[in-house]
């Protein structure tokens, strides 16, 4: 029931799994701490919803929780990280190796779970053979070659914002249909292609509005 | 009408926020192509979304747009700014300088937008005093003392997993009300303190998955 070929026939709303990357963090917390069994209800506290939310959510995928004890929570991380097929490695590349293209090669290879670079870019001639936590910088114009003979599937954009577009263009000629991009720039891409934009000011502008909605700004 | 004052009473769904910092985006994209007035067709279409939504979205804030000719992109950009409050400084501190750290540091300072680290924390004792992209490094236990020297608003942690609930009740005992957590842990914080969570492996895991069904899975 957690094969992923049989959800390719469902529609699981992009929120829940959202949500479901949450729990496992949630999960991974409580299994840190040795905790080994949770109900419910501190189970959602903990994640920020409502107990409902979390047995519609799980619903997706099959039945999990034993009633009156809750959920096993090593096993509730293996099925939802089976479920959502990030239980096997999932090659990437990363294009754009300033600071904060250095700190993500650093901060994915220390927290992998699966997702693991293979290889990092520059066009910088400058930068071409430095290396970086292990890894040698190739030229973009290696990108086509690289994703064809290591499978990649993943690419990460971590250039400055007027270079993230030719950084997705070539991605996207290598074949990338997935881009996970931190540039502080939105992407012109084709519709096969899928981009997660990771955006820090965007989380920092909620900080800030709810602080002056809760008339704490006494700057 | 821009005064966020009288936004102090208007119910602003959050969904709305994080949009509006997608458009901010956009915007500043096409101003940085020297694009001077967009419709909303075209500017929908960049941001990912209805048309219909950008409309709505604005109208909590005014009115915005000339009927036939479309947004003035310079001026949205600063009527969404002032309207969040972010045309002003909110000062903040960041707690945890390891790799993460140091990137979000150097990376916030080059792109700040009212946004700015004022100090920079760390709990182990061979960083105390070392210099990071012109910043000291201060013990944790100085958080409460530069809070309020400073005028502190918002907390930044960088920790490992197991240290960021230390390095959030450092900040919430310092009165601090606002945390942006990069740490991969769920913090436990009072209903008063608000925590955005910066989550790479969500944005990971969203890919992997969409990959799945789009029955891309070939590897």
């Amino acid at each position: 029931m957690l094969d992923p070929n049989t959800l390719k026939n469902k529609h699981i709303p992009p929120a829940t799994i959202k949500r479901l990357s949450t729990y496992v963090q949630v999960l991974e917390d409580l299994a840190r701490d040795n905790i080994k069994v949770i109900s419910s209800v501190p189970l959602a506290e903990a994640c920020g919803v409502q107990s409902s939310q979390i047995r519609k959510d799980l619903a997706y995928f099959g039945e999990f929780g034993i009633r009156g004890v809750g959920y096993h929570v090593k096993s509730l991380i293996q099925a939802i990280t089976s479920a959502l097929g990030i239980d096997r490695e999932w090659p990437m590349i990363l294009v754009g190796v300033g600071n904060l293209g250095r700190a993500m090669i650093n901060h994915l290879s220390a927290n992998a779970q699966g997702f693991v670079i293979k290889a990092i870019f520059d066009c910088d001639p400058f930068k071409i053979g430095e290396k970086v936590h292990g890894f040698e910088v190739y030229p973009t114009q290696e990108i086509k070659h690289i994703v064809d003979a290591l499978g990649i599937v993943i690419g990460i954009i971590t250039t400055p914002p007027e270079r993230a577009q030719r950084a997705a263009q070539f991605l996207i000629d290598a074949g990338i249909t997935s881009i996970l991009n931190f540039a502080k720039a939105r992407l012109k891409v084709p519709e096969t292609v899928q981009v997660e934009y990771v955006d820090f000011f965007r989380h920092m502008y909620a900080l800030a509005f709810k602080h002056i909605q809760a008339g704490r700004h006494d700057l």
